[in-house]
């Protein structure tokens, strides 16, 4: 089958005719890819970020989320079938350790990430596992949603996380209105009853956040006058897609007494002294991609016909051209290449 | 009366003769001083640290953690009357505005903080409002539970963020078995059936935490690698009563997958690479002194017999000892100064 | 002033001339009423079924769910003037208590209740406390809000209780759809993203159910069996505002393993057998009215615009009319009466 | 191999002669028994009280609380081998559904309970499933824990249920301090630091509960008077370990505003006007047995010396003695068959 698949760090990637993935275990399960959503991360791992921290070897095939339909399945599966459409947890999982019995899945002792740690979806078929699969509900198409599987579910992570600290009249700030920040903000719409404001210095970005129904879009200028003022005071939370370029000190900056910042996006160092966080009581949360069981919880927002994604389709022998894409920021939504 | 006063940063503090403090509002409340406890907030305010938080105005009494006996009560008082024996919460609340309402009294929109804000207690009478008491029970003596009103109630309110992580079997280190920390382990012990490591350089320390019962003790040597090799891996939650000295850093590196640093001590700056937040989904939550209810379910555990408070006493008059003392690192617990 | 008073258990309410309430203490506050809501608790206290609880001494003055203009404030009220237009919790609270102190204000140890234990709104003017008022802000009317006092503020503490245990994709049912159950379904929609079923015996209430955007309605044929199916096996939380004439054992039966059956309405008497609590593992909650901070947050929905309360106005001299179309179950929302 | 059957309700069991369990599927695991503890369920399900619940077919063996020694394990397990000592979680889980994937898995939808709805461990060997092991410390011996597995287990999650509720100087009432009820005693005085009260009508329990250091022990008199009084003003929780003969009403009596009445025991109805339930605001919460992580803690808390478990030990062919024994209220702690 065909595979983009990354030689060395900083390269572009290569289309490369690899052997079609088997079923080696029990639980194994083929999927035939339907779509597969480019992500920042890609960009990072291209540029050799996560190379110590994967310890993967090179080349391998990139893609960490993935949808599609279930070709085949291992002996003790019981809960998918050949033909089921299917989007893709990031991680296969083992079920058994303490972090899969409580329910956060995502932090698997014995965790594979295909994309990042094995091969991923940039390819015609993935192997996963039984336990990273949630069915699609009748008529949905896997490029549609592909997405969800990772910025759509680290989105959702995050904006959970965010509401479960607001309650009507509080105010809360998402900080990046891109693939990440526009499905925060409508998570944020629903679960919860807070007072949104959305910032970005691009002015598409801002326009996709007034069509969301933002309470306030504020540009990059100088964001944290803007919030202090708009809150009296502060935010209570703030959602951080950036965590770079400064982004990461402004979240901070914008925080009530007591507030929390949830970070998502990742480059470079938060510095906080010490006695702010005391003298203000603040916290700062690190949110990862979701559980498998957040990945369900998304996906029944997503089959009420409570969230727009936006995307733009490439064909896979385009990825590089989606991938500089990406890095201009030529793309409105999330890029989805389809084999 | 006579009152320790600061009138220069960086200064020793002189005994002057002041005016006794007068009831002024209808809910006001004048304590004669049984006992006051000396805190290293005491040592950052005379270095000049809190200068530009508190925007107080010198000279002033040192002193916010007091406790006493009350002498005079304002008309509305209904609480308290004259000769009840009290522990004061540092703060004096408005009981009106959100943080009040919805039992945060300690992020009080109007807060006044008396010994940092305005005059403390390092003196024969103290100025306080009735929302700030909570009465002893039978036979306790103020000068032995003063350290309870700011040490004990910051190493408790800690030790309960800790402690709604924490379930049998998880591991929690504490950093710094000083005066806040050997209180904040008894907590973490009545509070969790967590296994519990101490950390601090000083034998002293170290003795005193065997003595109360940690289930490992360890020294500064090299605390990661020692707490890394102890949990198998990371502890669930770092309570971290140090906060300078590179302290703060050691605290994040000792970190499971999705644990916590709870930050209590200040001084020096904390650094996080973002991804290191995302990728190991860790937290950092900053805590500050109790609330007024955090103070009651403190007092019980006191009167339940279950904590074990050193103290050393000072006459007022003999303060800068003390505070040389504190400096010098010579007392073991807590300095209490008795006018 | 006129004020609507009941002389004698099972009578009709009289209209009488009585003094004008005067300021007794420092934090008592004079509301001069806009209106008062008429609630299904009046015709409970009218029946005598609050005799024994309250422990009132007829004659006295009805009307709990209470707002208007502060006309005159004690020497200590700092938090609102003279003019300011308000809603009043229908609590007068200590501030001082444990209850208070940690935000379950409305279990006040000192609560007094207008309009149940003492003299309440139906009247021309209140005497209530400073800690019961909630500003509104500007350009809203009184007699516009005043249902959100009481059966607003109940149904939002009914609809926060249910909304902490619903996630994206689960299932609630609302039991009554009238005047606290059209608050209690709205509520719902914005704190989670739940699925909703409303189940009401009464067309009007269900189409009302229907126009209020309920994903399921369900008449009262057999509720029981409609839910369990629609559900695949039952609820996750059942709102039950009804509470007698059987609903509430049709409650329990609706619940799914590990369901919770939030009980708002009352007159019945629940009968669960032990074992089926435990094998089935469900929780029967009570809920009460809510706390001053959770009516701050409910003005903040409506002021927000997310909130629609159907209310029908009367003059105060035409209260038992009011009262008669309430037991008749004409009223379409709520009746509020304006002096 | 010998296993004691159920022919018929309401009779004495019989030592059969039957095949021994073998492998069937790829997760399934043999244990050889170390020990079996007999439950009060046990006699329920003979009383045939489970025989609509369970569905079970005649004859059948008993035996839900069981450990012993891995004697063989099916082709995919992974986290145990043969020869570990293991202590059993009842029920069989699948891993894949709603429940098992957040970590309530002892709501499974595909669960299976050896002992109730299949062949339990009054036998020599056990057919049981990977995911229901949780391996013992070394040196701790199958038969000196096995009644964790059940007992332990349900007290465990109603002492957490509890605990979650109770903060340092609130009240929480034990009523029966038998199997169950000495080891949710225990469990609260580590999990909590609340304020304890034992109750039972039985001396032998009353003497129990001192020895464990219950902060008061009441006989059987008149329970709620008695915890109305030490309380002044009732529990915050009730943990109700009997739920029949009147015990349950008792618990709900005892209760403060706010209260909540865990539910362990059953056999009769509990009955609550629901004005009771609002007015009070008070919560009923029926406990079931654990899931697999609560047992991991469990067994965490009996590592460390935390727990004291009483057991008496019988021969697998003396098991009809055991259950006259255990009718007759002469067991203290909890009996043990050993094959």
């Amino acid at each position: 089958m065909r595979a983009a698949r990354l030689h060395g760090y900083d390269q572009r990637l290569q289309i490369d005719e690899v052997p079609t993935p088997e079923l080696r275990g029990p639980h194994d399960v083929i999927v035939r890819i339907g779509g597969a959503g480019l992500c920042r991360t890609d960009l990072h791992i291209i540029e050799g970020i996560w190379q110590e921290k994967s310890g993967v070897q090179l080349p391998y095939t990139l893609g960490h989320e993935n949808a599609g339909w279930v070709e085949a399945v291992g002996d003790a599966v019981t809960s998918v079938r050949a033909g089921d459409a299917v989007i893709v947890h990031p991680l296969i999982t083992c079920g058994l350790c303490p972090a899969c019995r409580s329910g956060e899945d995502m932090h698997c002792e014995h965790g594979r990430f295909p994309g990042i740690t094995t091969d991923g979806g940039f390819a015609e078929y993935l192997l996963t596992g039984e336990r990273a699969l949630v069915r699609l509900a009748e008529g949905v198409e896997p490029a549609q949603v592909a997405p969800y599987a990772d910025a759509g579910l680290t989105a959702y992570r995050a904006a959970r996380k965010a509401a479960g600290l607001l309650r009507p009249g509080r105010w809360a700030v998402v900080l990046g209105i891109g693939g990440l920040g526009h499905l925060a903000l409508q998570c944020l719409q629903h679960l919860s009853a807070a007072r949104l404001i959305a910032v970005d210095p691009s002015p598409t970005a801002r326009e996709l956040a007034r069509e969301l129904g933002a309470d306030h879009v504020v540009d990059g200028s100088d964001p944290v006058a803007a919030v202090r003022e708009l809150t009296g005071g502060g935010a209570h939370v703030v959602v951080d897609l950036v965590g770079e370029r400064g982004v990461q000190q402004q979240a901070v900056a914008m925080l009530r007494q007591g507030g929390t910042h949830v970070v998502v996006g990742y480059g470079d160092t938060l510095q906080v002294p010490t006695i702010d966080l005391i003298f203000s009581e603040i916290s700062i949360v690190g949110s990862l991609v979701g559980s498998h069981t957040e990945l369900s919880e998304l996906m029944s927002l997503h089959a009420a016909g409570k969230l727009e994604l936006r995307t733009r389709r490439y064909r896979l022998d385009d990825i590089n051209q989606a991938i500089e894409d990406l890095q201009q920021g030529r793309i409105k939504g999330r890029a989805v290449l389809v084999p």
